[in-house]
């Protein structure tokens, strides 16, 4: 029997996420239920909430970085039992038999993945409700295993900001000795200092901001570039085996192009939206390249937090209640935090 | 001894190109001294001519599509002999010993290649001067082979807009079954159409011109697909394997990017300017890739002038007498040539 449960959305573009009740369904044979500890707040909540991609459907309840404890599963799950601490991103289901599905790139989902919120609704009707909530159904083929070693909290990021920066990482093979850069240094930015940094490569922040230099270097990056300082970029000059790109607007594109090797890949995971005309003469003349990559595969997903168990990683977070999730909006989009909020989903509790 | 030869170049931007004399310097140890028969004319070289690219030093001789017969070897050559039908590109020389020019990239030489003309020469000082001319000097390094059982007047244009667009397809992997679109049918998109085709490719000529279809049937293409047209567009949605853009000014791209498969490419070989801005969505949403590629390395092509042998492959021109070329110039910029001009050297000699 489906289960009404308190959950935190938004019944419309200008309105304030407030306290709602919502359905999930019941525990069906492959599914499990799951008490949610932590949620994430990411960027793309606000965008969906405040319907700045026009695909809002109301009510909304955002959340896509799901920390929980597995609550009880249907007959038929194999790989999870209650009490593991599990996670849940941005995906929730997928048609699972296109090549993309197939090559467990469910993001590529050629038949269209199901968001954890926003999303067509294939068991209820309706749409998705994300992770700003109690507890959380969800196939057991997209419930990731949490190492029980890791500071859950700051486990939860990992399942968006995360993977966003893990998937391009590994799968333009960056590894020890490379070059890479780490352009824009916020919720994904850092996490992806982390990840280069443990991946044996030499990290180089690129950030507008000289202010950011000293935290970009305790993440792990080995030197920081200040890309408005033309002096400095020319230092660089083809230099860089790899350039993973996080700034979330349009933004120039050129001194980055310039610093790329050749035949190397700067990779945009965070500008959903026109990009700023580059040079064409930029990557004809070194045969470089620019690609987009978007989250990532469950299974990707799973190898990416055994990596973290393995090397004690997870994002730096500030805590925040429920009920601070409206100042906690405004401080996200003013770039004021460090470097994920991640919601104490016991306060939605009380 | 050097040697006061004839050709034809311009001493301004605003000037005609008309009869001019200059120095070939004397047949060195490795060097190859070729009597030019034919030469194309390249967009690049009415860019050149008219300072364009804000880089000429007057006077220039373009030309970097050469093709002629041996006249006499330096003690030191070992590949070629008086009387061998070779060609000249768009390099005369290069570092040789960066990375780039190990790879047998020379054309992307990390310490600057030296081109076939308006480019700093190391032997006589001043800058190089091109193929509009009764001769040229080349280090044997940099001259290519070309089969006896071709048409020579139409492998000129092998030499640059044959290997621009020989080379992405082959460094992409293009092979048989891939679909494969060639966006604009000029002196680089009908070469395009050819190479692919001969590779295997099912071959899609994607143009803003419906006139074009019979002709880029009759050059290869298996379809043709007007891309203002979009409903035609919406049927060939994330279907590319691989696009070559051989448009040599910016234009919208996301109509291409939305057509490539999930981490296809499309390669741009045309557009030396400021690209226009596209979606980042378009390449985030299907990890799809944008790159740049520059002509070819010596190896690659000689590679791509033995495959032409093999399947008599040359370039559609127009031949012309030299002193036409400044009426050629004018056609080629009104895309009004099918697909190259070629010069008849011989009439440059009277």
């Amino acid at each position: 029997m489906n289960q009404q449960i308190k959950a935190y959305g938004t019944k419309g573009a200008d309105e304030k996420l407030e306290a709602l009740q919502i359905e999930r369904r019941e525990t069906k044979a492959k599914d499990v239920r799951i008490e949610i500890l932590y949620c994430g707040v990411c960027h793309s909540d606000i965008h969906t909430a405040r319907n700045d991609w026009k695909n809002s459907v109301y009510p909304v309840v955002p959340g896509h970085e799901i920390i929980g404890r597995v609550l009880e599963v249907g007959n038929e799950v194999a790989k999870y039992k209650a009490g593991d601490l599990v996670g849940v991103g941005c995906l929730v289901d997928s048609c699972r038999t296109c090549h993309s599905c197939n090559d467990g790139l469910e993001q590529y989902c050629e038949n269209g993945w199901t968001g954890t919120y926003n999303s067509a609704d294939k068991h209820l009707g309706g749409y998705t409700y994300g992770g700003y909530s109690t507890t959380i159904v969800v196939d057991e083929s997209f419930v990731l295993k949490v190492p029980e070693n890791l500071d859950a909290k700051g486990t939860a990021p990992l399942l968006c900001a995360g993977i966003t920066t893990w998937s391009p990482l590994k799968h333009w093979n960056v590894k020890k000795g490379d070059k890479v850069g780490i352009v824009g240094l916020g919720g994904l930015g850092h996490m992806g200092v982390k990840f280069a940094n443990a991946l044996g490569a030499h990290v180089v922040m690129i950030t507008t901001s000289p202010s950011k230099a000293a935290d970009a270097k305790s993440l792990g990056a080995h030197e920081v570039l200040i890309s408005t300082d033309e002096s400095e970029v020319q230092k660089h000059l083809n230099s860089f085996d790899f350039i993973l790109n996080t700034v979330p607007v349009a933004h120039e594109m050129d001194p980055y192009i310039a610093m790329l090797k050749r035949d190397a890949t700067m990779v945009m995971v965070g500008a959903v939206e026109p990009l700023k005309p580059f040079h064409g003469g930029g990557i004809i003349l070194g045969r470089k390249r620019i690609a987009g990559s978007l989250i990532g595969g469950i299974k990707e997903t799973q190898e990416m937090l055994d990596f973290c168990g393995e090397h004690n990683i997870t994002s730096d977070i500030e805590m925040i209640n429920m009920q601070d999730i409206n100042n906690a909006y405004e401080r996200v989009i003013k770039a004021d935090v460090k470097y994920r909020f991640v919601i104490d989903m016991e306060s939605l509790k009380n």
